[in-house]
């Protein structure tokens, strides 16, 4: 049988909470056999809804109280600082003290953000800890790398978002030599903002990414590259275009099927179909956005994030403790530093 | 009747080159009796096009030979430095001799825009022209400024955009007091990045616009604003990913509706009121994006265009001098210049 893997969902965190993280702690460990969940939150409000459950191996979740909740709305820095009793702060301790291998949240991004670098802490080396959505393609998914909350990166940071993506994308997705692109306002090399253009080169001299070039926003939904590369302001800027243009796209089909009496018994007709499309083009079915390079995994879900994709966030932390990610970026960095301190060494 | 409005027709630009550029000129002068189209390219292929059309007022289509032609690929700066006898080095030079009003070309974005400020040249006062495509929302369209390829603007090139944009999208969209707002990673106003931070203290101190704060990303498809101001490299991500959505979750609905038979019965049935939505929200369609700033209009039609929208951005050129943009234009820069210069003054 495989490893336990503990992870901590924040039962406190999202617009369905506490009901739909609770279920999805119960559906885990239903599931699968070498799942353990912890909630984090008011303890009376988590059991009276685990009470709803009978039938479920009750010794495979364990509740452990948090007085306070970190409201979306909050500065994310001194909520953090704060309320050392919220949900958010007292999951990722348990992250910290290694008694849970993950933490899961539906709440407030940026606190979430905060808390994983200040309270579980960079892996020696890592810049930078970027947020890594997985995002709908025509092909399957590609990960958008970085929409976190640091904006303005340094080439170096992107280089290792770059080499992180390509070992979450290898190694949790399961796409071998994953094709890794710059978002870009052009195809050829010459193009592209101060930003890009001082790290084309460096992503170009990475031996150990399938580093393929520039890629035009038009190719990402196509599923042109697998790892897709960028500083967070413009990953901000992708991962919410993808969700209004969808958004906007739909309700305007709808509409459209609506305007007459020939259209509308068509549309009764392509219903069931199209919804099954349009889920799987929807960014929030793909729940779970890592984020990378720290400690311990940390991985946040969207607010509105139902049981069923807190699940699957729950399972992502299974795969990456089993195929051991950290070690694999620590190892990474490890070789990366070596190779440095080397070249740094014959120039002398 | 209104003042006789001249623009050139690049002849041999873009992928319909030259049947859809010499139908769009036949069209125009067709439907409006104040429209004169100068059509520039290799004079025997525009006429042996022309003569397919033996019935309309010849006397308001005028040919002017261009031997050469700048291809897409070709490195701007170059093409029109070296290529003197193309069609769009001679289409913008009879602009700045002031023998047209305004060039039209579906050819080469990069040499349109390097041609507008080197050979058209900027209204004094403009630091950057900015390229500013209108887009489809929900509820209309936007102008999206500034998608052209210079990259990394300044705070102050971004104020600018913003007052143009405001002063387009009223006089010749017809949007009362336009509603402008800046790209951004967030809504809080402490949200962004360097250069974002920096400018919306200066969009807010601005009296002559309607600026109503940040946009998100995920707002842009609703039509939350009418002018969308951000730098270029991010309005380049902006423009080709609402191509690249909408072309693959058309794509994936129409797929979906072929799934089954009762699918497919019903797609029968939605396919034409589904077109007829699915063109309004195609950015292709509102064809040309005005090259703003400059002595005179410049505007980039879609490389894929049609007559259709070649017409449609012909006629844009119209309403562009009827209303007197850049007349406009300078008197706001003008304002500008006085009020900084009496504030200086007053500090002393």
């Amino acid at each position: 049988m495989s490893e336990m893997v503990k992870v901590v969902v924040d039962a406190m965190g999202g617009d369905n909470a506490p009901e739909e993280p609770v279920k999805a702690a119960v559906e885990a460990v239903k599931e699968k056999e070498n799942i353990q969940v912890i909630l984090t939150g008011v303890q009376d409000v988590i059991e009276a809804e685990l009470r709803k459950y009978p039938d479920y191996p009750k010794d495979r979740i364990r509740v452990v109280h948090a007085s306070q909740v970190i409201e979306t709305a909050e500065p994310p820095v001194m909520a953090i600082q704060k309320k050392k009793d919220s949900s958010i702060v007292v999951g990722l301790n348990l992250v910290k003290k290694q008694e849970a291998d993950a933490f899961v949240s539906s709440g407030s991004t940026g606190a979430v953000l905060v808390g994983g670098q200040v309270i579980v802490g960079r892996i020696q080396g890592i810049r930078r800890p970027p947020l890594a959505p997985l995002i709908p393609t025509a092909k399957g998914v590609s990960l958008l790398i970085d929409c976190g909350a640091n904006v303005d990166a340094r080439p170096d940071h992107l280089v290792q978002f770059a080499q992180m993506g390509s070992i979450y994308m290898e190694n949790v997705v399961g796409i071998k030599k994953p094709r890794v692109a710059i978002v870009n306002n052009g195809a050829e090399e010459e193009k592209g903002n101060a930003l890009v253009k001082a790290t084309f080169p460096l992503l170009k001299a990475c031996k150990d990414i399938n580093f393929i070039g520039s890629i035009e926003a038009r190719d990402i939904p196509s599923g042109y590259a697998d790892v897709v590369v960028c500083e967070a302001f413009v990953g901000n800027v992708i991962l919410k275009l993808y969700e209004g243009v969808g958004a906007t796209l739909i309700s305007m089909i709808k509409k459209g099927m609506m305007t007459n009496i020939r259209s509308k018994m068509g549309a009764l007709m392509v219903k069931p179909a199209l919804k099954e499309t349009l889920k799987s083009f929807d960014a929030s079915e793909y729940g779970g956005a890592p984020l990378l390079g720290l400690k311990g995994l940390v991985v946040k879900s969207h607010g509105s994030a139902r049981s069923v994709e807190i699940r699957h966030a729950i399972f992502q932390c299974e795969q990456f403790k089993e195929e051991k990610i950290n070690e694999k970026i620590e190892e990474f960095i490890a070789a990366e530093q070596k190779a440095q301190a080397e070249e740094k060494s014959e120039k002398k």
